[in-house]
């Protein structure tokens, strides 16, 4: 099946490219980015333009920050294509259903994707909770914004959800993985004095969860879980893609590559089975912290 | 109907019991709260104890502030009581989820009320849009929070929601008298800085609608909604008790003291049918406002 790249950075260099590359579904048949390209696709500057003149590729995937995506995911569904969207899919929740909506409307497959859920170890760490008690959990999300997105200062702005950008992951998983929903009871958020959007952040959770988003690690960077249950402790570490039972690793490697090719193998069946997987727990639980959230000023950043 | 009442406080005398004690539907027949009582009514301090002496009544009705409800709305609901809730129905959407599904687990009603969508000029000018173009619209949400919430701290702090409090029910006539939904494109925030809820914001939503809610306006108190339609102009005031079509007023009459009674007559026939009505539309656009908000910070604030 053919399928458009919108918005060629590094997100999409990095692991959409290659995924689709990769792909027995999928042939990337053409690219819409104001600078970037895929040497031997066909790049457009425009996405009206792309959807106009590639009428046969049915599916568009995004790539793009959550504030300008809105208008393109439109554009995608008003033409009648699929649509795949990056994690968060959109800087609203209400705009997410307006897409899910007009996707339903249009008789499309709409896929709001989580990629950190497709990580390796995500699904064993899924199966071994059914049916277990867990008495407390612990993570902890702390990476260097400077290292993970340089000079992106969007990701400060109003909107831009700052450490949630990469907290969400952790949502993501976390809300993949328990037997029971959560909600949160409380949240405290550190935003830099000279910034809309919070540097650090910290949740506690119905079930004893509590989570440390932090944006400021320096030296090694942790995206652990840790859980304490009836049956004992049980950890994910390296956002996902390692398993610990009780100490020992049972499960995954330290490679974050598989999340991206697991994303198009499902988006290709939700095309192929008319369906669509619109998710939007992860994005409640950030809306919510950002409703509840008591707020203290940290120093100013810059990158 | 036997029905208790959960939070003997101004919202409840003023509105709830009179609503009550005129209903042809419900008899009040306990009340539970830490301080106040109704004459004539058994009255509770503890609400398990009133669940678990007072068998016969089905129905409990919960006026409580968003932070302290959701325990009291879970041992309803375990009890498997049908349940009413004040607006906002919870502090986070997703806590309202798990009382949504505790309740069809429960096989019970659950009611998440807005009260102002019961003002009596709401369902005129719902109808008068149908098939309707909205050019531009405009909502003023200014009122004294001295007056209406004096001394009432809560209202400032985390999860408070501040100006949000009154500023949701604009938000809920709204939601509820266009005919598309709308998403918001942009928020500000004035955060007093002595307080962590805001004191005033602006919002601008899609289809050319803005808002202005303070709790600053002193003198006389605006809670209107002015459109500009392809029909001409309409403006919904006193709160969506007052329709006026081209200047003119068309219906409605300056009182809020039919939405109470509309609310209970709403929540006899969900119980009768079984069913349950919680639409969350008002509060996913009050925490995308502050997910999106930019925010400033405003002179200290003391009641």
């Amino acid at each position: 099946m053919q399928i458009a790249l919108v918005g060629i950075g590094k997100i999409a260099l990095d692991q959409h490219v290659p995924a689709l590359a990769a792909s027995p579904d999928w042939d990337l048949a053409a690219t819409v980015s104001r600078n970037g390209r895929v040497p031997g696709v066909e790049a457009f500057s425009s996405i009206d333009e792309m959807l106009a003149t590639r009428q046969e590729i049915g599916t568009v995937s995004l790539c793009l920050p959550p504030v300008p995506r809105l208008a393109a995911a439109q554009a995608v569904l008003r033409a009648g294509r699929h649509l795949m969207l990056e994690k968060p899919p959109g800087a609203t929740l209400a705009e997410v259903h307006a897409l899910r909506d007009m996707a339903a409307a249009q008789g499309v497959s709409l896929f709001a994707t989580w990629h950190s859920r497709m990580a390796q170890a995500v699904a064993a760490a899924k199966a071994w909770l059914v049916g277990r008690t867990i008495h407390e959990g612990r993570i902890t999300w702390r990476e260097d914004v400077r290292k993970w997105h340089p000079g992106q200062d969007w990701i400060f702005e109003a909107g831009g959800m700052g450490v949630f950008d990469p907290g969400i992951n952790a949502l993501s998983i976390l809300t993949e993985i328990l037997p029971e929903p959560v909600h949160l009871t409380a949240a405290e958020l550190d935003v830099p004095a000279n910034r809309q959007a919070p540097i650090a952040a910290r949740l506690s959770l119905t079930g004893g969860i509590t989570a440390d988003f932090d944006f400021r690690q320096q030296g090694p960077q942790t995206w652990d879980m840790e859980f304490l249950t009836d049956a004992g402790p049980i950890a994910l570490r390296m956002g996902g893609n390692i398993l610990e039972i009780d100490g020992v690793q049972a499960e995954g490697r330290n490679s974050i590559m598989g999340e991206y090719p697991a994303l198009y193998h499902r988006m290709a069946r939700l095309v192929r089975n008319g369906s669509s997987d619109v998710d939007l727990v992860p994005m409640v639980l950030v809306a919510d912290a950002f409703a509840l959230a008591r707020r203290t000023t940290a120093d100013p950043f810059e990158f």
